[in-house]
């Protein structure tokens, strides 16, 4: 025997948690950045160029804020991020855009699918978390340019309407799909809704995705789109 | 006759150079950006996706600065850089990376010379132009990282070497090739050398050049290449 406490079990796996959630964001922020910046240049107008750019930067400047709390929790960011990788870079894969508009799309889908989700865990971390979430959220300025250029150029060209709902519909099918794959994969919902795994979990997990495709339906109202 | 004085053509004339001079920064900040952004995600390791995507942010905050300034003189950002896109986005599809060491490369090699070319022009205008240039420069930190990152990559894959040297020398003759074709299409020699047009001013411009590939020869030695 020994006088020695036992091991802080749910802290580890509390900090696992963290860990894996900041990595997530990180990788993701990441990409967008990437993906974002590499279509600007294909953007009708130098004002677009100029507005994406400015988008994609804020994507970045995301995944450093993530990357300096890994890394202040003393873990190398770049293997936080690699357990993610394959998954995120299969969504970008299976949804590449096909024009500049489902570019601008699929970030106004992706960046609000996506905070929805990180606020979603968020709830289950503390404060320290929940800021960091809030600081990588997509600003409301930002936002709300993606969302009065997409229906300025719905406007300008009705037939767009079609297209981009349908792309709409893919995109948040493809996130949710991958939000639940990684979420069974790293054991997520454990943390995320508190409930032990079965079909109470599978209910919940249910909700969620539900409470995501309301809001995202919301969005694409906003946008005069049928989700 | 009137007592108006006559118009301040100098000022003006020196307006529109200065005006120019930003537009054409600007532009080349803004594509630069979004190149290197573009062949980020085309990193092998993580770690330089992430050296990359800051090389590729520095780019787009350069473009930032020289839009505030370019709106603080009251002129239309957009306006300034038109004139200066199609040269600019013929030098990039003629130099189209092949893959991710001749990405950073380009990068190593394009920031270099146009910062020389920036400096060039700086000297011809005020103290303002020339702190907006050495703010714009590529940090030395960030030039030590790339020059280090393709030592060690020709160092791992001796062969490298000879496809990086053949590379660069291309890189350098189209950037030279569209400094000199901006220089004559928008009259900066005038300002840049102050001297008329004629053989005297062609022998300067000459000159120019030749500095500009002695300081680049120097460069590709600090990577134990020939130019």
């Amino acid at each position: 025997m020994t006088d020695l406490p036992p091991p802080p079990l749910d802290e580890d796996v509390r900090g696992r948690f963290e860990t894996a959630f900041y990595g997530l964001m990180a990788y993701r922020e990441l990409t967008a950045f990437e993906r974002l910046s590499s279509d600007a240049r294909f953007s009708p107008t130098l004002r677009d160029r100029d507005a994406l750019g400015r988008l994609a930067v804020a994507e970045f400047q995301h995944y450093e804020l993530l990357v300096e709390r890994l890394t202040a929790l003393g873990v190398d960011p770049q293997e936080a991020m690699r357990p993610f990788t394959a998954a995120i870079d299969a969504v970008h894969e299976r949804t590449r855009p096909g024009d500049w508009h489902e570019s601008l799309m699929k970030a106004y889908v992706f960046d609000a699918v996506s905070g929805d989700f990180y606020r979603a865990g968020a709830e289950a971390l503390d404060g320290d978390v929940r800021e960091a979430v809030e600081t990588v959220q997509t600003s409301e300025d930002q936002t709300a340019w993606v969302r009065e250029r997409l229906r300025e150029a719905i406007a300008e060209d009705p037939p767009l309407a079609s297209r981009l709902a349908l792309w709409g519909r893919r995109l948040v099918g493809e996130a949710l799909t991958q939000a639940r794959r990684i979420g069974d994969e790293h054991g997520f919902w454990r943390h995320l809704l508190g409930s032990p795994a079965g079909a109470e979990r599978d209910a919940q997990v249910t909700a969620l995705m539900a409470r995501l495709v309301e809001r995202h339906s919301r969005r694409m109202g906003e946008l005069g789109l049928t989700a």
